[in-house]
């Protein structure tokens, strides 16, 4: 039996390996674990279910227990697993019980606390990613004595946030709610976390998006977050501090986008040129391509540029300000749904009110715009100009508002519908609306076109 | 003598109250000022200097002093002073003593602490604004267990981040250091503050920018930062939720601004119509008044248009090209200065880095443009398209490096140096580029011209 477990950890036959753990009871398997050499006992491990990794990891005695903590954290456990194709790793890996997942992540480096937490299957961009194991618990039946003295027993934490907030949990490990370090020091000693636990209780599920947790943490003002697996059992605490690099890295990456190119994952001053060209050419190059839309709308309306020249004056003029309007529309929508105030769910309310601000905009232009080109131009040119101005800056702002949620919901960062990309696509169709609306105007002029 | 204060009072002659003030001791001033009636005292307390204010708060009795503090938060002074030009207000009022401010605005909910800011002086925007003045001090030689009772008799604060940092202060209510309330409740007893005070001391002066002091607690994960007076006198605390709330304000006023729109004020779905037109009316409007330079710079080279009437195809995407260019380097840089990586001393390196991107990008992108241009149109044409795209792409590049910093240095908020103010810059300038260009390379055609 022991030479067949070894046999399939060696051949790293992941399918046969797990028909053999479904065949075999607990025990027979923390056993087997036990006859394997220390660095391979991650492997069938890992395969194990939520539950039965739990029963068999309690039954190992405590250095097999440490040994198998370090063979999980190992560098060659993880790309093991990380050459695994995204679909059979969620196939092939369970959830790690709680108790292994915090004493594998606790007291490590976070450069190896990331590697720790991907192999612990904690998706890219998950509150698992960012939290921190080491915390100091307490039951609803403590007094504030008994937490202080748990705390002094703990000692001093790496992180000083860790310890400002006390999850309470019950014996199931689950999270009952959480107190504050400055209320169990200013209670009198007798008093019990029960009577001391905040009138509510926000935590966040260890697979959850970072952004969202670090956003609640900045909207209700928290010192530190519970994160809970899906049995809400307590893996970790997700601390202030760590939330505001967070928001701060995801507003560079909307800033960024939203100007058209990708973030820097580095200082300014400290990329180099290649690196920053690096960063700009694909979007520049991307854009100059959806460019090339409108050198064909031009290209189909060369008859009326060439018989009204002054139409041409007005290009650009027109479709920058048809990008302008959609780049605010946009702006705000994109911002707006990154700190939580718009969803998908909101997209009629969100199209209805941008093209009747795009229309008022446009309308207020055309007003401005009609007796100018009249006296400089002509009275049609200035017919055309105004309406343009209306027709291009309602659907610009239309377009604006529209497309972030839709790329979101499509799994697609909103800011990319960024200012640039806004302006670019606007500029075509502008063009074509212009040219249109030129020769329904225009007809004596262009009659020959 | 009574008399005279009274009457100078009741006139609000303020010049001649400070006049008044400075010819009587501070004894003198604290009997005249108790026989005020008490709604008045704040007036003629508001223009002594800060030296002499001290002295004077502490030679009246308690009861007046709690009278003084009450008058002097009340919306009837705040706006007698808040009626002043701000030059006056400066000269007329002195910085209050530490003493007086944090009694002034202890235990006041928030908006009505916002007042008192605005009455001590604090300019609009600085530290003063969102610090909180409820904390609670302790003394280097106290040991751990004195700064628990301490805690204890100060009893529970309304915001809980206050006393998770304890400032440590000298007899002169000087800042010297501070403690973590986790190393306190860790520690022995017996420990002695001076032995618990964190090895680096960062504090920000009560008048110094409030993004300042947040991005400084956002950068250094502090759950508290101290704020001090002009010498060095603990005055309030600025907690980390105050200053993620900052982050979000500037993010989102850096993010709108960047996207050609003023930011909203309230959450987007409450913005009615008008109120979103509104804060994009006045961008949208300057941008096109901008843009009526490139109906000029076209209606300069009409000759070259109606010759080469191909010419027009180009012009969206060279602009638009040279726009996101421009946007790109601007974006770039406007968050390297929002998270304090670039200052105006780095101008020089900026300009630098940025026109050899640019220079890059344009090359790079004239290599794509040149074998498509010259097969569908002209060689000639493929020689002006691809050196329009590497000048326009290096002038926009420099222009939107360089003008965030200086925009900065001259008062103005660097992301007004936005994607769309950036673009319409480069599509005039642009366009000159462009018909010079033409002009040299297609010669034989513009011959006429």
């Amino acid at each position: 039996m022991v030479t067949t477990l070894r046999a399939l950890t060696h051949d790293r036959d992941l399918t046969s390996l797990r028909a053999w753990l479904e065949e075999h009871g607990t025990l027979d398997i923390a056993d087997a674990l036990a006859r394997l050499d220390p660095a391979d006992r991650a492997v069938p491990f890992r395969l194990l279910t939520k539950d039965r990794a739990l029963v068999v990891f309690e039954a190992l005695d405590p250095l097999h227990q440490q040994q198998l903590l370090e063979a999980l954290r190992t560098e060659r456990v993880r790309e093991l697993f990380g050459g695994l194709e995204v679909t059979d790793q969620a196939r092939l890996l369970d959830e790690v019980p709680a108790a292994v997942a915090i004493r594998m992540q606790a007291g490590l480096p976070p450069e190896q606390r990331a590697a720790a937490a991907a192999l612990l299957g904690y998706p890219s961009e998950s509150a698992g990613r960012i939290m921190t194991p080491d915390f100091t618990n307490v039951r609803a039946s403590m007094t504030a004595a008994d937490a202080l003295a748990k705390l002094r027993r703990a000692g001093p934490r790496p992180t000083r946030a860790q310890t400002l907030v006390l999850p309470v949990t019950d014996d199931q490990r689950r999270l009952t709610g959480v107190v504050d370090l400055s209320d169990v020091v200013t209670a009198t000693p007798t008093t019990r976390m029960h009577e001391l636990v905040r009138p509510e209780t926000r935590s966040v599920r260890v697979d959850e998006d970072q952004e969202r947790a670090a956003r609640l943490i900045q909207d209700t003002g928290l010192i530190a977050l519970p994160v809970v697996d899906r049995e809400d059992r307590l893996v970790g605490m997700i601390t202030v501090d760590d939330a505001m690099a967070v928001v701060e890295a995801e507003d560079t990456e909307d800033f960024s986008r939203a100007g058209g190119t990708e973030p820097l994952d580095q200082p300014y001053l400290s990329a180099n040129v290649f690196q920053l060209a690096g960063k700009r050419a694909p979007w520049l190059l991307m854009l100059a391509v959806a460019f090339t839309l409108t050198v064909n709308v031009m290209h189909f309306f060369e008859g009326a540029l060439e018989a009204v020249v002054a139409l041409a004056f007005f290009i650009p003029l027109l479709i920058g300000t048809g990008g302008n309007s959609g780049a605010q529309a946009a702006t705000l929508v994109v911002r707006a749904m990154a700190v939580g105030e718009v969803r998908f769910a909101d997209l009629s309310r969100v199209i209805w009110r941008e093209t009747r601000v795009g229309l008022l905009l446009g309308t207020g232009l055309a007003v401005v715009a009609f007796p100018a080109v009249a006296w400089f131009f002509t009275v049609p040119m200035a017919v055309v100009i105004s309406l343009t101005l209306v027709c291009v800056c309602t659907w610009a702002s239309f377009a604006g508002g529209m497309l972030p949620p839709i790329a979101k919901r499509v799994g697609i960062d909103p800011a990319v519908v960024s200012t640039p990309l806004i302006a670019t696509l606007v500029d075509a169709t502008g063009l074509v609306i212009y040219f249109l609306i030129a020769h329904a105007v225009l007809t004596g002029e262009l009659s020959g076109v």
